[in-house]
């Protein structure tokens, strides 16, 4: 089941004639709230590349040259070498990049590694293409690093690529700099391609600083999906990319660039009109919008964090520092009448109309994913709902066991 | 080789110092002419709806709700039945349609019927997803009918669908409601689905009117592929769907709308705010936009069957009635150092820089289809190149044979 059809299905729990309205804590799109509006700038170069009339039509299959360099200038700025307009190939949002990867290393007989927890759609893309799944975990006690050891023990000779999420979706965890490297230099020893989603990229509000997996292209070639959606608050634009970050080349004998272009000649496009305003969108956008944004996460990461250390049964492993998220434990045994994680999100849907993220979708049951990027009046009603659904179901200790 | 590449691998040959324009005669868009420019009322929806900011989320899997229901209610018009909106699908235009449908149908030793000619995006896509393909032929003399018998010859108990085309792209032929209405009966005695390609709906300038296949719903089940790209001359908005006509409900056990859904929930859609301008733009958008159009393609299709006829190296079989194509013959036999059409559309594109797309990519080898679909001086430049062309390379006849 597809996390789309997850989240229809809890929806569907709510009860539509309740008084309060429905609270969206179940995905990372922040854009109904009036602070977490787009940069004018970004909307000012789309609204002028539609009125010129110059885009309405077909773009070419990878994506307009112009849109190509501007995002091969934009990634480069905090890479240590320049990557070329050809190692850019547009996809229609993250979600088409990772159509589009999976589809390319879907080979008979080969194996990709992903991590658990994750983003869904990698699986459904996997068993879409017949492509085998193997997954490694995250260390909720370490931060939610990827547990390196469980990598090397699944990974064999027919392994192409291992999948990390920095910022990471769902933990809400950011890689350093170290544990990237270290993850670089697996990818090496097990000669693998690490496929990087920085879909959630420079979303960082911690002490722990982004830096881009390309950054370690050197030691083992990259492929890093990123998009518009999440840093600019616009998932409905379905602008995004794949990035080959490979300054040895190392790809090049596997034609990975010519496997990318006939997977999306024959693919649908980002609307060329917004990848005609993206060179200006990537170079106009001012800081501002960025740090408004950075510190709206901050303040509600703060609040999540905060307000959820006073709710008994659910426990939070790790403060939010990156991405929309935050992934936390059910004690069910401290509830009555809550059979699992789904159990809980559609109880919750129904009596509070607060959406959740179950976590079994996500590969780790029991767990859930709670959403901070919404705005703050919310996000409190948000949580303060879910505190008084766990009081509400609270487990009645007997007097006997006292 | 997807049609892209082989268009990308055309346009190469160019002499990109050469003096003149490049004339793109070879793929139905015509949205750079300044005289194809889209309708103001279309382009004034997608303007309000993104900045209204109320469509910068992700959209519904499937589609929005008033989206839907607007095309429900769009096709409505012309069928003797009422579509509801959970019988329309969005897609990221008709090349995502095509995506979805081949992949729904992939299962294992399951096959398809497509024409030849055709598209060659379904061949493309049914190789992606192990669909087996069998082709039937379009008969040039009968102008370009279905040659029903070669489909009962190749259907059999393993064929899911067959895909028409109408208007027809290449052929530039409509469908007669006779024609449609006994493809419906084959399609009921083969107990097969009819997938009716119309993304060239509507546009007709012959003497058969344009007759959605959905007519014949109660025949046979009809999945319709439908965009605004060629009617409202914007393929770079990328906004199509799939509508199920299906009004005695038989595809209701094999559950093929929870298919479409499962397959859309995991893959990319149409951005959000052109979505929340489609209700606008099906219901603002003036005839006069539409006769404009058609006046233009009626024009340009005229020119371009007159001026074809004085080439007699090019054989045009049947007059074309929509779409914004035309397929011709090369007389190879009086071409002196062309080997085939691929050669011809290489040597053309390097002399004259004009692009024209060769038949073998859609499926008939030594014809090439031609697109009138372009701005008046420039079509009547691009038809006078091929016509010297034509000239230059015109075998010479030994004089001891005359």
């Amino acid at each position: 089941m597809s996390i789309r059809a997850v989240r229809y299905k809890i929806s569907a729990s709510v009860d539509d004639l309740g008084p309060r309205p429905v609270l969206p804590l179940a995905h990372g799109d922040p854009s109904v709230f009036p602070e977490f509006r787009t940069a004018a700038d970004a909307e000012d170069a789309v609204a002028d590349a539609l009125r010129s009339g110059d885009f309405n039509c077909y773009p070419a299959g990878v994506g307009l040259p112009a849109a190509r360099r501007a995002v091969a200038d934009h990634l480069s700025h905090d890479l240590p070498y320049k990557l070329s307009p050809d190692d850019i190939f547009l996809t229609a949002g993250g979600t088409q990049a990772i159509e589009v990867v999976i589809s390319i290393l879907a080979q008979p007989g080969t194996n990709i590694l992903l991590p658990r927890p994750g983003y869904p759609n990698y699986e459904a893309r996997a068993a879409f293409n017949n492509l085998e799944v193997r997954h490694f975990d995250l260390i909720p006690e370490k931060g939610w690093e990827i547990d390196l050891d469980s990598v090397e023990a699944i990974a064999d000779k027919n392994t192409a690529a291992m999948v990390i999420i920095n910022p990471n979706n769902p933990c809400g965890s950011v890689y350093t700099y170290e544990h990237l490297s270290k993850v670089a230099e697996l990818a090496r020893k097990l000669r693998i391609l690490v496929i990087a989603d920085e879909v959630y990229g420079k979303l960082v509000f911690g002490s722990t600083p982004f830096v881009p997996m390309g950054c370690f292209g050197h030691i083992a070639p990259i492929l890093t999906i990123g998009s518009l959606s999440k840093r600019w608050i616009v998932p409905g634009w379905r602008l995004g990319w794949v990035a080959i970050c490979d300054p040895k080349m190392i790809l090049q004998e596997s034609k990975i660039a010519t496997l990318i272009t006939n997977f999306l000649n024959v693919s649908t496009d980002p609307a060329t009109f917004i990848q005609g305003a993206l060179p200006r969108i990537l170079k106009n956008t001012k800081e501002e919008f960025f740090k408004r944004i950075i510190n709206l996460l901050t303040e509600t990461s703060e609040i999540c964090y905060r307000e959820l250390k006073d709710i008994k049964c659910i426990t939070c492993p790790h403060k939010p520092e990156g991405s929309m998220f935050v992934m936390v434990k059910l004690n069910l045994h401290l509830l009555e009448g809550i059979h699992d994680d789904v159990d809980f999100c559609c109880q919750l849907a129904k009596e509070e109309s607060v959406i959740l993220c179950p976590g079994s979708v996500l590969g780790m049951e029991n767990w859930v994913r709670i959403t901070f990027a919404i705005g703050t009046c919310s996000l409190l009603d948000g949580l303060d709902r879910i505190k008084s659904f766990c009081l509400m179901h609270k487990k009645k200790i007997p007097l006997n066991v006292i």
